[in-house]
């Protein structure tokens, strides 16, 4: 059997030791940097090699991994291993905006490294399993070079030539992860006042999670978002009025047994520019026409 | 066989129009009224009675059950019937706030009628199916004798004689729902603004919603929930700093591609006041005793 190829990870952070620890058990070099050495303890153990400098750390394989807090540490790492980068692929899985992920594939090329950004679409622990995912766009070349180890990792899910459009399906993705999240919270402080608990609460929420495909659409998804696409929002079943007064109901109930509002004013806000706007009729789905337009 | 039960059904939306529909289809004879009576045409086709007053209805029946837009029209409607209700079980399948559900038992006993107050926890197309299942509370006695008719409906959860609580459980659902639906029409606003349409983002959420239980707690929800009820929110995995950091791309990014922001707003709210607070290395969990506490 071949050797496998050398990997660079740059940042550990849970979310790169959990990365560096997947690509040792599957057999591959790892050299890793991290800007507070300690946190390199645990990896080195496992079988690392801790590179003293970022640079030394880049020189150490054609591919660089980057798990860092956002991209300005991209910045902060590397703007002193410049020289090394040429003809290397820098793939960056740290989180920020797309715009930011663009400027830095622009930064990259101008010295020398191919660019692809990443997200990965799961929790730490969960790197490596059968249940991880990571979505990537950028440079296809290097990204097909490199796409085996990458897999180690999570399932690889290529998105195109734009660097930012991984960026934005990962935050789109983290989007309703966040929002579902604090809206379970929230639902969870709701039924506290009346002495639920939370591990009574929660199988119910768990139970409700498996039913929302059905709710959203009775006919199914794919004719959901062929709908939306279109612009097409009919509102027999589940009418913005309708569904506008329960995020009414919600937010009075918020409100009178006195826990945050603010989330639910969000969601009101939303029915409520429907409704204004004279759309009350059509689905709940005509709010994402006001998300994209002008706002006030 | 001996006959079935009559019911009477007062409010003909698409949810009481639903409801009619299955109880017929059940074999139960049922009494109908609504204040603008062509909606009730369709029911009558299939079989309904219609009352020609709320008093004739009510007394057409020992289970009352009132499908209405709120709480309000519940007074609207039995006002001028008020003569009829005693020794009759009502049941609200109405949404509103706890306050004015406990309110409505406590009138409804004024007239000597019982009274249960229920949550439809699916939409108007799945009443009746595996899938339906609704929320009670208040009369225990009376439910008790009503449950096998009520059953038609949807599967049956008594959460004892609060009349509250049902609704409490039923809007704190409808929060998740609600603030899932405005997640993910956020998210889909988001990556439409680089052209991936909603057809192709929406298996992706599909893809994540299944995810969302292993990622919300991977040694299971049964510790989650205990640890939040322990008030115990150890950050290892997911901190608030580090989610937080998240919650501020997320919100970059719906300000740079010109989308709403007011969703990512309370959000990253959220996360910021656990970090302010000092509580930053904690689980995201933290979150829920601040949305407990006074609100600033
Ligand atoms: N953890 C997860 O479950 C998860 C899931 C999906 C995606 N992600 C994303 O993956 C990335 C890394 O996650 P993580 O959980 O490991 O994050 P983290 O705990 O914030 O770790 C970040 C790493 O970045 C380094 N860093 C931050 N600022 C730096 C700077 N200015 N200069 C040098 N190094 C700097 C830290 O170094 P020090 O050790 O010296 O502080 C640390 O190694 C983030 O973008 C996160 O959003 C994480
Ligand atoms: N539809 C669903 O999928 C669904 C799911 C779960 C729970 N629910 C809940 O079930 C209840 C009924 O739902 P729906 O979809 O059928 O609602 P809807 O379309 O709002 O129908 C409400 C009914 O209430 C009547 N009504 C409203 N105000 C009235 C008043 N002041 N006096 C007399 N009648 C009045 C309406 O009469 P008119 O016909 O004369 O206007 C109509 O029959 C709501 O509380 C809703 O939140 C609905």
């Amino acid at each position: 059997m071949p050797a496998l190829s050398p990997v660079a990870v740059l940042g550990l952070g849970p979310m790169g030791r959990a990365m560096v620890r997947t690509l040792i058990a599957a057999g591959h070099p790892v050299t890793v940097w991290n800007r507070t050495r300690r946190r390199a303890d645990n990896v080195v153990s496992a079988g690392a090699r801790l590179a003293a400098t970022p640079a030394d750390a880049v020189a150490a394989s054609d591919l660089v991994i980057l798990s860092l807090t956002d991209y300005q540490a991209m910045w902060d790492v590397l703007d002193g291993a410049t020289g090394a980068l040429a003809g290397r692929t820098v793939v960056n899985l740290s989180s920020d905006t797309p715009d930011k992920t663009r400027e830095a594939a622009a930064w990259a090329a101008s010295h020398g490294a191919s660019f692809v950004a990443g997200g990965v679409m799961v929790p730490e622990p969960m790197v490596g399993t059968e249940l991880s995912y990571v979505y990537y766009s950028g440079d296809t070349e290097a990204f097909d070079a490199h796409r085996a180890t990458l897999a180690r990792i999570g399932e690889p899910r290529f998105l195109g030539d734009d660097p930012g459009r991984a960026q934005l399906m990962y935050q789109a993705q983290l989007d309703v992860f966040l929002t579902t999240l604090s809206g379970f919270m929230h639902a969870t402080a709701l039924v506290g006042s009346a002495g639920i608990t939370a591990e009574q609460f929660l199988p119910e929420v768990m139970r409700l999670f498996e039913a929302v495909p059905a709710m959203m659409a009775v006919d199914g998804v794919e004719k959901l978002g062929a709908r939306i696409d279109a612009g097409e929002h009919p509102g027999e079943a589940g009418n913005a009025i309708m569904m506008g007064a329960t995020a009414d109901h919600i937010h009075a109930t918020a409100t009178s047994v006195g826990i945050d509002t603010s989330l639910p004013a969000a969601v009101r806000g939303h029915y409520r520019r429907v409704i204004d706007e004279g759309h009350g009729t059509e689905s709940w789905t005509r709010i994402i026409e006001g998300m994209r337009g002008p706002q006030s």
